[in-house]
């Protein structure tokens, strides 16, 4: 690979439909392409990386390719397996290691010369906390559900008075596996004053009124470019477990949702965000949340081939440069 | 403590002398402080944080203040300890109930509107990735010694061998007991080409040429306040390892190291660094790193009362408003 046009490093795991979907969009444009998975290092995975007069330079090994890291035009950050203690080291010298591979190996592809990033990982990780989410919204002109974060049962209490109907949201997806080793998700839901107890004091939960939709709304924002999808039929509040039932249909924008959603991606340095929306009966956009690694590749065409030439655009550019 | 002046919200664990030194000059200057360790929650502490039309607001309880989440001018961010889970609780209830606390409380402590972070603690974070700390420099116009990253020993020996004298540098201070559970450094020091091995392979490295330096300098820098502190006496590579040996001096700042430092904290969106560089004997200032969380309480009188009265400024913000 180090001839030719500079390569996109696509960073994420083995098992990625959404990346390999970018990935062979960027082979129909004939821009190289290598794939890193930082939990193979170092396992399948060497690297070495330079600074000298011209800054940063060195060659990047994986299983298939050679990558020369002060060529790399772009980088699109996906969802890459955890760093991990090579083989046959456990205990504390092996949480050193993987320790000491995340901050050189991760430190290494977070700072690369020149490279586009979509997104950065640490703008994702800054991008993630849901109380700056908020906060941030509000600051952008996004309209906010009534919210409260709270380890406090009397406030939960009384918020639920005020604004019932509430949800309950998690405020981090964490791994949860059930008697029998099954992934569990906690669903966004309903939640009665009843169902409040002390138990709620063991740490912070996010309480939110529930927007009376007539849909819901998920925005897919590649750079200044907008898909927004009108999502209809879902029963319940969480449209996720219903996707058997739901309908998609590409809508349009209010002038001032579009420039909160450009001003949101701006103050966390993003440029990708899935934003989630609730609509009213009035037409108002009530923002829910903002996944800055949210997927997309589920949607039916023509979004999803849409959404992929955004991103590909965004990686390749500017656009068609190496076509 | 909802009545008065604003108050500053200090981060950090019980014992922190640095912070204790900050607090005694906001005491001075009659502002008000409130002292929080996250790693308390929820233990000692409730909050309630809410969103509604006027943005974020409410109310978080330690054991001794009741803060006002919307009036806090300013947050001095130090060492808090580490979220944990809550007592009684085991295993991955409690593992999620730490996740919830870090992104619930977390994120209302990194979303304060209107606060200043002295700094930001995902600021920090991205700043302590050492490969970004070099590249960034570079970038900045400071001068960086040659330096390899690298888990492959032919290149390191290779690098050893252009450039030798080479140290070695952990890429992360991670926590390592020795066999009867005292914490282990990992120093800064020399190495010949026999020491490295093919163990290297198992994690990322950091070899630099060893500067041929006459003095080291330590530069706090706190906002547009440099504190430079040529260090003499260290009989080694790592000063750190012979306190009882050094002298400091104040010094003089060449204007583009001045400019330098500057451009840098503004890359990383930090109001505090506290950066090391080697003097050589042209009168070269030669980057070695900046640790974004630095300690300074450590110097000598009349230089940490200085950097105290510029922290205090920068907290206080404008400086005097409070007095």
């Amino acid at each position: 690979m180090p001839a030719g046009a500079p390569p996109v490093l696509v960073v994420t795991r083995l098992d990625d439909v959404t990346a390999d979907t970018v990935i062979s969009e960027l082979n129909r444009r004939a821009v190289p392409v290598a794939r890193l998975d930082p939990g193979n290092f170092p396992g399948t995975i060497t690297m070495t990386a330079a600074f000298d007069t011209f800054g940063l330079s060195g060659i990047l090994r994986t299983a298939t390719r050679n990558v020369d890291l002060a060529r790399v035009r772009s980088v699109y950050w996906r969802r890459p397996s955890p760093y991990a203690a090579p083989e046959g080291i456990d205990g504390q010298a092996g949480r050193w290691c993987a320790e000491e591979a995340r901050y050189g190996l991760g430190g290494i592809v977070g700072a690369l010369p020149g490279a586009r990033y979509v997104n950065h990982p640490w703008r994702n990780r800054d991008a993630e906390y849901k109380p700056a989410q908020l906060a941030t919204a509000e600051r952008c002109g996004l309209t906010v559900p009534p919210t409260v974060i709270t380890n406090e049962p009397d406030q939960a209490r009384r918020f639920a008075d005020r604004y019932g109907p509430v949800i309950y949201k998690p405020l981090r997806e964490t791994d949860y596996l059930d008697d029998i080793g099954r992934a569990l998700t906690v669903w966004i839901d309903d939640v009665g004053p009843d169902q409040i107890d002390d138990g709620m004091a063991h740490t912070a939960h996010l309480f939110q009124k529930r927007v009376n939709k007539t849909a819901d709304i998920r925005m897919t924002v590649v750079g200044d470019h907008l898909f927004p999808v009108r999502i209809d039929g879902s029963p319940g509040v969480d449209w996720r477990r219903h996707y058997d039932a739901l309908t998609y249909t590409l809508i349009d924008v209010p002038p001032d949702v579009a420039n909160g959603v450009r001003a949101y991606l701006d103050a966390f340095g993003l440029t990708f965000g899935a934003f989630d929306f609730g609509l009213d009966s009035a037409g108002r956009w009530w923002f829910y949340e903002c996944n800055p690694n949210g997927q997309w590749a589920w949607f039916p065409e023509p979004i999803t081939t849409q959404i992929t030439a955004a991103i590909a655009d965004q990686l390749t550019n500017p656009p068609g440069a190496a076509t």
